[in-house]
């Protein structure tokens, strides 16, 4: 990865002077790169941070996870601190203020000017991942009377400051949203057009209620590098732009996994957290889970005297629970992911019904085939073949149908599908499959045998 | 989702007539859109094709999901195919003719001038899942020695033809690339501003054969709209663009989940996937896991006269192997997860594994105090329970350990770490659990219940 310039290199150039030469070199250098060498840093952070521009201060706080934001801005002192919120984008400033406590962000909130500082309350009321939690208030809005030339000549005075200026937003003087311009059109066309020639009015937008998974969506059909956020009113409100929405679907996805393999949600990376915060993010589903697994444990002894006299039967259920386990969280992994990435709606429920069984049924017959031919190799006895074949096939159309319907079920509850997969479908069919099993032992192998 | 144009109506317009019109409200539609509507679209699909603009029909089949990609071009005359594909964007058009047979696809790149086929040679060298299999050709180019309103002239001729604008290379004569040029930067400077001034030197690029995952890292790293593609000499080759990236942050995040729920790899969405073919995806790994549970059928017949006589013991079993899978998951799924965003690399295999034994002792302590009580409270019986906290505890040791170095071993095997997930951990822990318990019931339960 060509990087070519020595960020180390670079901060200890600083320790020694500061010079305005080096102020200049950092201007080529991006804040994720400045941020880990801080990280690996030894000397005294603040007195380092004191010779750098405040721009950079405010592109290095806005880079930042969310977990160092506010350890970060808490080295600088208040006068520093309101210079440097004066730098930082209208999304990232929400982020920032949503780590603090409630009286240190309304302290710092006061020190903006009183437009900006309606602004990010007006952010703030939003729920921090929906649209309108994500959006920057920065954009560029034009009217459509002008030429190419005279937006390019706006775009010198009032470009530096939007958050992104790949669409310029053509409003009306009630801030309704008419049309869109993108910047490429502008720069590929010859000074003298009108951007009316340019204007797009089929404006895909967002209202700021839509959840970020939901925006995501969005951006992952059309490709867009930003999209407009606007009220009922059509009335432009701000822009979500690409780079957010990929550090959600990285977020989101990962929230699934973690979901999935019975994980509490964690911030931070793995290597940098400590071992009792991971251990915390474990121990409840454990707990949880072990606890209802010993719900198995009360149906095996409702058959212990077929157990006692039978314990060939015993040796099956490991393969039979395991089988089972696997099944149910293929169909429910698909269905939550499906949902995630908006293929699949709750309202096609009885599609994925219908669908899982008739997989589950060629699935089943599968496996029974084969497990029954090898029961039959190995032990000689057709009966128990039989049985657990059987019990195989109806745990795995249990898995199945249970695995698929419990995540479309959540999620008409307004509970995360994600909840519902591989462990808690594994405890379920668990339980399920061994009341099959067991009562197939007990009135087709047994009775046989018994005859 | 502000949709104001309605696209279905448009369609039946064009059924009716073709005027410039229509064609020119055809502009405002973005192609995802006219896709939907075809897929719903019950008329002749080829007629109605027809009367739409080159340039729209390749960026239609540009948008379409990889598997429809080709169903759609082959609608079209060979006549009309060589139109389409040289108004398509390099890295499109390579995806599109990896979906074809080679005769065909050479068949196609002989009806391009000769630069360009060469270019679609050259990419279709790289493997589809590196920076070089999804770069694009097409980038803006410029020299130094221009001034602001220069480069945008320049744009005005040649920028048209690029995959994206957003950053501009400078290039030397032998195309080594020297520095970048954000057009952020241009269009915000004033006509008279030279370049040399809003040059960035240190520029980070991407080798070709760097594997899009690594490529998905610089992306959600820096927040770039497109990253420059450079050989070992800094030639540059092509850049790979955001929009691009957020597919395949999708696409991998999916595979990872898929693998780490024992299903085969499946293009296109659930809901349009046929019932054989989804069977098909879940078969093979269930028959792989099915058989290898047997084993533990093994083990358990190894214990057969201790659980005859002590069929308690089997009750814990199901419990026991419930909690060492989803021990094993957490550990697997975590690491797997960092792995997937350059969090946990090969090379931190001993901190991963002393983390992990250090957060296995405090989960299996909890676990294990917690299940003492629990047995002892309903079954009164202080040696059973010291067995089974005991099995447990170890059990979660072992499950965290196994769990966390299989991936990292797998990593370094250069095989997928996604593979050792939660099916195979738990099929490996499940036997292994089985062993400590089944031996621990033999030599502490029942040898002081025997005495």
């Amino acid at each position: 990865m060509g990087q070519e310039f020595d960020v180390k290199e670079l901060l200890h150039l600083l320790e020694e002077n500061s010079t305005e030469e080096i102020k200049n070199a950092l201007d080529d250098i991006h804040p994720a790169d400045i941020i880990d060498a801080l990280d690996d840093y030894e000397g005294d952070r603040t007195l380092l941070l004191s010779r750098f521009p405040i721009e950079m201060l405010a592109a290095i706080i806005e880079e930042a996870e969310d977990d160092d934001k506010g350890e970060l801005f808490d080295l600088f002192s208040k006068e520093k601190k309101k210079e440097i919120i004066n730098e930082m984008a209208s999304d990232e400033l929400v982020d920032l203020l949503e780590t603090m406590d409630p009286e240190e962000a309304s302290d710092i909130l006061e020190s903006l000017d009183e437009e900006d500082a309606q602004d990010i309350k007006d952010l703030m009321r939003y729920h921090p991942e929906t649209a309108g939690g994500i959006m920057a208030t920065e954009f560029v809005a034009i009217i459509d009377s002008m030429t190419v030339e005279e937006t390019l000549k706006y775009l010198q005075v009032h470009g530096e400051e939007a958050e992104s200026i790949s669409y310029l937003y053509v409003l009306n003087q009630d801030e309704i949203l008419q049309g869109v311009v993108a910047l490429r059109d502008v720069v590929t066309s010859s000074f003298d057009t009108h951007i009316t020639t340019l204007i797009n009015t089929n404006v895909i937008s967002v209202e700021p209620g839509l959840d970020q998974e939901g925006v995501s969506h969005i951006f992952a059909k059309y490709g867009f590098a930003s999209v407009p956020v606007v009220d009922k009113n059509n009335r432009m409100l701000g822009i979500v732009t690409a780079d957010d929405i990929l550090d959600v679907v990285l977020e989101e996805s990962t929230d699934d996994i973690e979901k999935m393999a019975a994980l509490a949600h964690n911030e931070g990376e793995y290597l940098s957290t400590g071992v009792f915060k991971l251990a915390k993010q474990r121990i409840f589903w454990l707990l949880f889970l072990m606890i209802s697994a010993t719900f198995t444990g009360v149906i095996i002894q409702g058959y212990e005297q077929e157990l006692a006299s039978f314990v060939i039967l015993a040796a099956f259920i490991p393969m039979l629970m395991d089988t089972g386990g696997n099944a149910g969280s293929q169909s429910s992994t698909l269905i939550i992911r499906g949902m995630a990435l908006g293929e699949i709606a709750a309202r096609d429920f009885f599609i994925v019904f219908y669908k899982e069984l008739l997989i589950s049924i060629i699935v089943g017959v599968a496996l029974a085939a084969v497990n029954f031919f090898r029961v039959w190799i190995f032990h000689h006895d057709y009966m128990l073949a039989l049985t657990v074949s059987g019990a195989l096939f109806f745990t795995v159309i249990l898995a199945k149908t249970v695995g698929s319907m419990l995540p479309i079920i959540a999620r008409k509850l307004k509970i995360d599908p994600a909840i519902m997969a591989a462990p808690i479908i594994t405890t379920i069919v668990d339980a399920l499959s061994l009341v099959i099993y067991l009562n197939l032992a007990r009135h087709i192998y047994i009775s046989a045998l018994v005859k």
